[in-house]
């Protein structure tokens, strides 16, 4: 263990793939990799890219992930959506080609599952980003899936949230509404060539005008992802918000919070293990169907099995 | 308490609501009633409705339950969106108005606050569905926001699923890939009147004749959802399809696997409530401290969380 950890540490990106499948596998030895290599995490800026289906999230984060190279810096990038074109290397346009960064040296590429069977994004995703993070990238981007709560999720793992939006649908004023603008730091319109881009950034204006006095309104950009355009404001956007978090103090404050949820979601996934574990399967389907025949309610069975493991 | 549970099981409004306000508080009191009532529930037909935004799911959801008003059920809705316009009785269209609904005894409507803090239905959504049924409503509609792993969820907490399709923007077709489609029961295809209505039914079919030999295969119904259009073949769909789960033998084995993912939802909910009350708040903020400072990783925190209150 100590030599991978070490070929690690020294840059090798072999050992950096192996590290996460171990990671991944949510082994105790992938948690002991964790425990070595968690204390050399926390210099990355970490971006999560969310937004509703078919808004252009993958081929964004290739073409800021080109941005970032052409600025000189190292990234990483974890796609949390199965079907993300990450997954299988499609060529996104003609400018951005996923086998360009699959080829570049300073770009590290891992799709994973999606979230656990329950909800929720699966602790392995933070401890990916940790891990990517202690490589030493200096900017780990996390594309997530779909729209709704899975924002509101992402923003818990990334210090950066840009939300991106497809002209034209109005589906995304409808998110906006719904809150979701409250966790987006940078607000891309993509697809700015669309008819409705215009339009899109006047509604999104007049929503950010809205916002309580003081609080921070976030930066609208346009761009067109596809063709590249548009993502150096994109990547301007993020330094100023970066900028914004370490001045304002927020900075540390968000790295408290994050750890909290972090650590919280980790506890709760141990139980439930636990509960697995500390239940015989003959018990644990009695009890449940019991419930199918509506014979017991389901927080009384629920109640049985959590003081079967709690003290 | 008695009294409450006796004038709800006599059929009376004010009892629902009141005893729904006590489950969704998720209070002592509102368990006792949940166990008071949940032997009464196990007869609705339970359907959820789900779809990305702005595919018009409330509106199908509200002329869902026209259509079977019109057949003489009774119907509750939930609607989990809290931008849903159930939850300010907006006038969706000439022909469906919510007010229709509010005002019609056979109808019940109530409005939710979306998912719990870490992700995944919170366990009360179910809870008032149950009382919903228990409290002798024929069908029971929820209406759930956005695309991605959200419908995933609700297809644990209802017999049927409809998935709802917004033709042109080619989002649906992208959300089918990622294997959503496996779990609707009846496919949608709304805003019929829209050009692309008769491609997206054709791309519908073709990823549906992908599908394993022997698997059935989910209806695909047109509708116009704003003018009541198509709806009595939505509930005809659904009706075919709860004949299926009948003589299937599917029905019990699903209510099962619903029960089990119920029941451990909510065990997993009160053993992380258990966490935060067997851990005094200083000793919390200290372990999130290690760990917002990478001094201490996040698994070996959880650790320490989780050795605190399990035997």
């Amino acid at each position: 263990m100590d030599d991978l950890v070490q070929r690690f540490l020294n840059g090798e990106r072999r050992a950096l793939a192996r590290v996460i499948s171990r990671v991944e596998n949510q082994t105790a030895e992938g948690r002991e990799y964790l425990r070595a290599l968690f204390p050399h995490s926390g210099k990355a800026h970490t971006i999560g890219v969310t937004g509703g289906a078919g808004a252009g999230k993958s081929t964004l984060t290739g073409a800021l992930a080109a941005e970032y190279r052409r600025r000189g810096h190292t990234v990483g990038i974890v796609a949390v959506d199965p079907s993300s074109p990450f997954s299988h290397g499609a060529i996104l346009g003609d400018r951005i080609r996923m086998q360009d960064l699959a080829l570049d040296p300073g770009v590290y590429v891992r799709s994973m599952a999606s979230r656990g069977a329950l909800g929720g994004l699966a602790p392995t995703i933070d401890d990916v980003v940790s891990v990517m993070d202690a490589f030493g990238f200096d900017y780990v981007l996390i594309e997530t899936v779909g729209a709704g709560q899975d924002e509101v999720e992402v923003a818990g793992t990334a210090l950066t949230t840009i939300l991106v939006n497809n002209p034209g649908t109005g589906d995304d004023i409808q998110a906006m509404k719904a809150g979701i603008i409250e966790i987006a730091d940078v607000l891309v319109v993509n697809k700015a060539d669309h008819p409705g881009a215009d339009i899109l950034v006047s509604q999104l204006q007049a929503l950010l005008s809205l916002a309580p006095a003081g609080s921070r309104r976030p930066a609208i950009v346009k761009t067109t992802a596809i063709k590249g355009e548009g993502l150096d404001r994109v990547a301007d956007a993020v330094a100023e918000h970066r900028q914004y978090l370490e001045t304002s103090g927020q900075l540390a404050e968000q790295r408290g919070i994050d750890a909290r949820h972090q650590v919280l979601a980790i506890a709760r996934a141990i139980l439930l293990e636990r509960i697995r574990q500390g239940t015989p399967e003959a018990e644990l389907n009695a009890l449940v169907e019991r419930v199918a025949n509506r014979e017991l309610d389901p927080h009384t069975a629920a109640e049985a099995l959590a003081a079967a493991v709690t003290a």
